[in-house]
């Protein structure tokens, strides 16, 4: 199948905006059927359009390669619509193989020397200029063959997230990995705080495609060889492109971090502070939102009367809250969720004590 | 129009099911179109089929009379057919005028010397042999052309109801009423408590019609007058009788209570410790269900993970509650409600405010 050879204007970068993910720690207003990418959480727009807004700059960036389920594939297609957004490409996973073979599949659909930055649909970036003058710092380095991960300056001891080590300065903003570490517990998490050396993995690459595929090959033979077999035997349709399925499901399911760049050489950071979240919980999405007077972050058809501190949201029903303080309120149409802002992670409990339902609620 | 005038088998009373309340102190669940009196409570049948469940003794009550909405005519008879309850008469208010003109219309519609037991048609009463015992003690009283009022033993020093201080005994269990007296502030709810000689006005009488009539024409000439066009005037339709809505319209709106009880003479109070409830809040509703081990009542498509002493109902959407302690929780398809325990009188503020919508929410 062809590649992406768009040939106007001078080098840029192609957006590849991962769509694939499923979760349900946003329940229940996030489900198997509808993750968070799809939904609105800040806005009028969804994460998936917000994070394709991001990346609309046209003196930096080219159309994206947009890369989700293919049972998704109409949902994604409707939401860059109505985002105006004209994807170069909608590569659609057969099924879920986690990011590294999906980043394979968006390598192998772009020219050799394409500039990809990869980056999940479902994460919130506050301050898009710092971001965006980020990636343009580090297009150098990967132009010459490097590969950059974007590092997030961390605000507090926070053991949901995985870390980079900063190493030497290679360029102004640009550092040496020293090495990655994986979620650690409240102790690390802290004296990481205190160093100062430390940042968060948002999981935002940049690398030429040829790049990425030759640290596939070595480090990860087999998913290079499954996304290298899917991607022969792709079946275009329109601007979708339809791997197949068969030889997709061989690749093992990893995530690009862990399959290569945990091993790879020649990996810098650029740490940057751009009001980062991966709106992981529904502590972390009031974190991330606007709050009233009272600190309530508030949305839909909701009446809050004497509240402090609240996440009060509301898709379906009329919502009344009073006198609460320190709680998650979340309503849909066919379910509702309330719990303390200190527990709302323990949402996966009641997901996983709901999940035999089979009528849509999960 | 005809009078009731049944003749079989000996001397028995009438119960006088007052079922034109309004009110929306069970918001979400009770609605200006929903009140009390039709809503499912404490189990499978509603408010006013349990307490026509409660008079259904063949040996002691005739076929019950009950007085209604106009507006709710349809609600009343389907819930009394399939509670399996043939009332003798359908009264059918044309406007709401609180309970002295509505027990008026009763006491018109029957025949002189018929006994009449008026009672709320949205009250909780666990111990209905209790109920009917005392019922049963006071109707000697009542056949002689005393009234008779049924007061409820205190378990609390409760400022929401009215009370009745009793006087001298004149039989077992039957005491002079000394006074009524309004609903008291904490200090007086304390001292009759202390005081042990006071009891909740239940809003239960026990009266002759034509006893009842005689106190309506000496204290509320208006009342009666009033009364006594809108029945002269009245039409029938099979089972239903519709009072003449422009008479009826100018029967000043007072209680009975206010209007003749507190007034009359040869008053006597029934007390009686019966599981009598009101259920005029959601801590009256919580503290009348039965609880789990972890003291919280849960009925409907509800998930509680360790909660402790919290109501949580649904008539609509899951409701998934996580830690949550003392808060009510009431779901609804269209309207969802949290309040703590405490503060669910404060349900009122939520209404007030929510008054203008027009949607059905309210």
């Amino acid at each position: 199948v062809a590649t992406a050879t768009e040939t106007e204007g001078p080098r840029r970068i192609t957006p590849v905006l991962l769509c694939g993910g499923s979760g349900t720690r946003l329940w229940p207003l996030s489900r198997r059927a509808t993750p968070k990418q799809f939904l609105c959480l800040t806005g009028d727009e969804t994460m998936l359009q917000q994070t394709a807004g991001r990346v609309r700059d046209e003196a930096l960036f080219r159309r994206p390669l947009v890369i989700g389920a293919a049972t998704q594939a109409d949902e994604i297609a409707k939401q860059l619509a109505e985002a105006a957004v004209v994807p170069f490409r909608l590569i659609l996973e057969p099924c879920a193989r986690n990011t590294a073979p999906a980043v394979a599949l968006a390598a192998l659909a772009s020219a050799a020397d394409d500039l990809l930055l990869v980056m999940p649909s479902d994460s919130l970036i506050a301050d898009a200029d710092a971001f965006r003058a980020g990636v343009a710092l580090a297009s150098g380095w990967a132009e010459q063959g490097g590969l950059v991960t974007f590092g997030v300056r961390p605000d507090r001891a926070e053991t949901g997230y995985g870390y980079v080590k900063r190493g030497a300065e290679i360029a102004p903003g640009l550092f040496e990995v020293d090495r990655f570490v994986e979620k650690p517990d409240q102790a690390r998490a802290e004296s990481f705080l205190r160093d100062g050396g430390y940042d968060w993995n948002a999981g935002i690459f940049l690398f030429r495609a040829d790049v990425l595929l030759g640290v596939l090959r070595t480090f990860a033979p087999d998913i290079y060889a499954a996304a290298a077999a899917a991607h022969a035997a792709a079946r275009a349709d329109g601007d979708r492109l339809l791997p197949d399925a068969d030889a997709f499901a061989r690749a093992p399911p990893l995530s690009l971090d862990y399959a290569v760049m945990e091993k790879a050489e020649r990996i810098a950071v650029v740490p940057l502070d751009m009001g980062w979240s991966d709106v992981g919980s529904w502590q972390a999405l009031y974190e991330a939102l606007s709050k009233d007077g009272d600190d309530n972050a508030v949305s839909g058809d909701v009446l809050p009367i004497d509240c402090q501190a609240c996440l009060l949201k509301s898709d379906g029903p009329l919502v009344t809250a009073i006198g609460l303080k320190d709680l998650v309120v979340v309503a849909t149409r066919d379910a509702v969720l309330i719990v303390s802002r200190e527990d709302s992670q323990r949402v996966r409990e009641a997901v996983e004590r709901l999940a035999g339902r089979g009528d849509g609620t999960v």
